[in-house]
């Protein structure tokens, strides 16, 4: 890395930040089909004024935007982000408009910025410059940008497959990083997967008055016990078979947690008010059950009268929606078998169950030629060793880069700690973002000499 | 009874329900304090220009009526209505206009037309018309005209408590009664008590990303758990000394549940989506269980995302309402303790109990001479025996008028099967209007001779 090239981002710094609050001023919010087509143009746009070839390819949703410059060396690296942004509100809760990119405090405040513009926008500048300075990279880039990232990337994994060709790479970097509290530079190396499902009984046609209770089955109490079949008091799910796949951690993995701050407070503990043996955990314990072991969660429970004060009524029917996010190597399909086995096996075969969607658990291995690529820019750009997780508690679209193009992937960014992503006022720090973009160059360098 | 009397009131039918439209007419809504002075000048009013001395008493909500006719014997008949009517909302599901009281097809529609104007209207002209033929009635007769049954009467005990001695009387008139299916007059004698509590529980002090399920808890699963320590599948109550105050039905309240036919029909099987014992009862069993049984029902259960489609969250707390309808001699304040010991017992100290509402069971034993009465009166008008009931599913609060007054209590009236109470489009027949007059006036006779 050349010091000089450092220097030459503080100097246009300024730049690269209108550049930002421009693709931040335009809302692009696919749940609400605003924006779309004017956003992927404009980061087509973007990539081509940096010297990037680039093109809108279309998809049986929103359409992705691809980007390549071909390097000294065929090896690759593939950059995913998405132009799509969740919607803004409440709207209420924004001190500065939600599309207006305000600075203040050191920081940009805009719907998207971390989530994802601001990595899509550091990523793009980042390689820009090294090209622009150099004339040609060491090794060869891609980017893909996608359209349905907020609205669970629906079209994502076909698009990688029919194209896989054309994405093929060595090394993958996923959308987004955060800098931790306590200023450490956070990477995380996979995600959980998910299986997300309703289940649902039915009772009397309609709601009726509670009178009738002594003659009457209720679905709430129905679906109260289904759910007490599936985890215990201990946080111990009971589905038969549901831990048969779970990897435990390698000693690598342990490692980087042991090296880890404890982000996760002890001081929760007194903010919650249930009784719970995961109040017992604390420092590596909580941190490895955090990233290896799966769960079940119910997201929502809704059953007959949600209002206030008193309503005597018997609920028609009563609907759960409950998240299984899973660890390596779990299947998501074979976990949704062994639910429906095991709630027909307890005698609740009268519950629905209705698959909402699925996701995959992956994780590329911390010793990875990739990861100490990124570790070592981290080193050099933040003047610290970065905190590596082996994976994330959330999921994401992670699985057809694995399945299609076996990719390796390790995430770094430009968030922080308070971005806020989905939230109202997300933002991130000025500091974050030239960073970032200078990460992003000896990244690209150290890659090119593994 | 001397027929020519039933010839007036067919003489005169036109009128009374004239009288009754005029007060359909004027809304007299307590949860909205829309029209409530209004409408108790109006049944004063009303009861005046019968030759009833009444008078409005104020309370410390919307005042009552009462009304008073001395006849020949001390012996007392009281006979309790509300003129308070629930809000008419869904007013888009109205045919006609909820407070037009239009007729057709030989009914009579209007809110508050069957509960409970209708009976105040017909219990004050069965007694006015009594009054103008014969210039002194047989027995005493006093009415009581709430205002607050619609919003739980909350200031009933009290007025009762203080007015004891104004409001004495032997024999009691409860608000309201129904012609079944199949044209068998009904009645009941008494009402279920009701517990009506909210269990709460508290996670995080806010709703948070599912991802951090692994070491967060959930107060959705803890409230879960909670209630299937309180209810189990086969439908016991499992909650210690629950069942010790339940009486059995006696030898009489068994005949009459023999001669009663099954109002509660087999093929609402068929529709319930779940499994239950329940469904398992039929005949005898279902009617015995309907009303001598104590329910445990979960009237809602809200927690987390109770949208449409996926959100993956952690909720940052859980509500239940329950109510649980008592039998006698169940005391709710003991049940309300009794379940916060056994929560507390079994470890769910940490659930949060809300007392919203109690209200005692009471009833009056089927072989008392104002249940005689009526069913005679009922023989006379309806031409058929009825079909008495010695308790209902639903609650009311008949305790009062236990407690302070020791008041035996029987209910008929001027409802039928589709009168639709609390709904849009409720009514009552025309027929039965004019039967409900004729019933009041004969069982006055009848009472007089016991």
């Amino acid at each position: 890395m050349d010091n000089g090239e450092f220097q030459y981002v503080d100097a246009h710094f300024g730049q690269f930040v209108d550049e930002l609050r421009k693709a931040v001023q335009k809302p692009s919010i696919a749940a609400q089909n605003v924006g779309m087509g004017e956003m992927a143009e404009h980061f087509r746009q973007m990539m081509e004024s940096y010297g990037i070839s680039a093109r809108i390819i279309p998809t049986k949703g929103y359409p992705c935007v691809y980007g390549e410059v071909k390097g000294k060396s065929d090896k690759t690296v593939l950059f995913y982000d998405h132009y799509d942004v969740q919607p803004p509100d409440p709207l209420d809760e924004w001190v500065s408009p939600p599309f207006s990119g305000e600075i203040r405090d050191g920081k940009i405040f805009a719907r998207g910025v971390s989530d994802n513009k601001g990595h899509a926008c550091s990523r793009i500048q980042a390689i820009g410059t090294l090209l622009r300075l150099r004339g040609e990279l060491p090794l060869t880039v891609k980017f893909l940008i996608e359209g349905e990232e907020e609205i669970g990337s629906p079209n994502l994994s076909a698009f990688i497959q029919e194209n896989a060709d054309l994405l093929r790479a060595d090394y993958g970097v996923w959308e987004s990083g955060y800098m931790g509290r306590g200023e450490i530079p956070g990477m995380y190396l996979g995600v959980k997967g998910i299986l997300y499902v309703e289940l649902e009984t039915r009772g009397a046609p309609s709601d009726m008055h509670s009178g009738a209770a002594s003659s009457v089955p209720n679905p709430a109490w129905r679906l109260v016990w289904a759910l007490s079949t599936i985890k215990d008091e201990n946080e111990r799910i009971l589905i038969p078979g549901f831990y048969d796949d779970v990897l435990d951690p390698t000693d690598t993995e342990l490692e980087l947690l042991r090296a880890q701050g404890d982000s996760q407070r002890d001081d929760r503990r007194a903010s919650i008010g249930v009784k719970s043996p995961l109040l017992e955990l604390s420092g590596l314990d909580l941190r490895v059950r955090s990233l290896f072991s799966p769960t079940a969660n119910i997201c929502g429970f809704r059953a007959g009268y949600l209002g206030e004060g008193q309503k005597t009524v018997l609920p028609s029917k009563a609907l759960v929606k409950m998240d299984f996010r899973l660890v390596p190597n779990q299947d998501p399909a074979d976990i949704l078998a062994k639910l429906k086995k095991h709630l027909a096996g307890k005698g609740f075969d009268d519950v629905i169950v209705r698959l909402v969607s699925m996701d995959y658990p992956v994780k590329t291995t911390a010793d990875h030629p990739v990861v100490e690529a990124a570790a070592k820019a981290a080193k050099l750009v933040y003047g610290k060793s970065p905190s590596i997780a082996p994976t994330q508690g959330g999921s994401g679209p992670m699985h057809p880069f694995r399945k299609y193009l076996n990719l390796p992937l390790v995430s770094f960014g430009v968030g922080y700690w308070a971005s806020n992503n989905h939230g109202p006022n997300e933002n991130i720090r000025l500091v974050d973002y030239r960073n970032g973009i200078k990460m992003v160059m000896a990244f690209i360098d150290n890659l090119a000499a593994v």
